[in-house]
């Protein structure tokens, strides 16, 4: 598999588990927490798959394409380990999806927010909310799904809050 | 159609027109000439489908993954409109194929160094040549091809050197 073919499955995989997860949590109440915004691919995806739904945007500095830059309320910029845990208080009600995608490409770093997520993230969300990750996500908060057809099971991570 | 779907297209696209090219010069003497090489995504596809050929990789400077980078006799860096004049100096023979992938976002920017592959591109390759482009290439010595199944003729330019 050369590089072309590896990243062509990955955003196909992200797509089929962006579309499954959209119409996993169609009545299911609460915003959409899209954490690493990034060229803003996948905000745009989720979007369009769940209109009228806030989706509230993270990331460390601003580097998405024109088109999609979320409203400014649900544009959230810094360290997500300090903008996460401020939602509360914000009174942002409890997430039906947080979709992550934090892989900087750096090994350690990446780890480290993974694990940072794994423990934070599940008080985020509704039980019965769905997560998608880029990265594997250990927490006892959240059991592990299967990915939808076609998705290989090392390319996302899929999870219900228990 | 998202800007996820969008992407998906266009690397599928990039893909089924370099399965194509490397096809169909399989029997043509030359080296390939990958103009643009970025992450190194397309290098890494055409060293896999063509082993042995000789490529030449051209960039204003070096971002590829470190999977993907050329051997140093390989890579040719600063702006291609001052390195590929030099080539023939150097002893290069005329070229089978050569992929451009220059889009900068920068509307002008793209278009000025379109308009300068078209003018120039055609010299370094050998009759029946291939080029494979993201932008359009207008010139009297390169005929516009179909595109291979499957690919949206606005995705991916092909022409053939006369």
């Amino acid at each position: 598999m050369t590089r072309l073919d590896s990243v062509i499955e990955r955003l196909q995989a992200q797509r089929a588990c962006l579309d499954w997860a959209a119409s996993r949590i169609a009545a299911v109440d609460g915003p959409v927490l899209e954490i690493g915004l990034g060229n803003g691919r996948s905000y745009d995806h989720l979007r369009a798959r769940l209109p009228g739904r806030r989706i509230l945007a993270f990331d460390r500095a601003l580097a998405a394409h024109p088109d999609c830059v979320p409203p400014g309320d649900c544009l959230v910029l810094g360290d997500f380990r300090d903008t996460l845990p401020a939602l509360a208080a914000r009174g942002v009600a409890p997430a039906a999806l947080a979709h992550s995608d934090i892989g900087s490409g750096e090994a350690k770093e990446t780890a480290e927010r993974a694990a940072w997520l794994a423990a934070h993230l599940p008080a985020l969300l509704r039980p019965g909310g769905i997560v998608l990750s880029d990265q594997s996500l250990d927490s006892p908060e959240l059991a592990a799904l299967a990915p939808p057809p076609g998705v290989a099971r090392a390319r996302y991570h899929l999870y219900r809050r228990r």
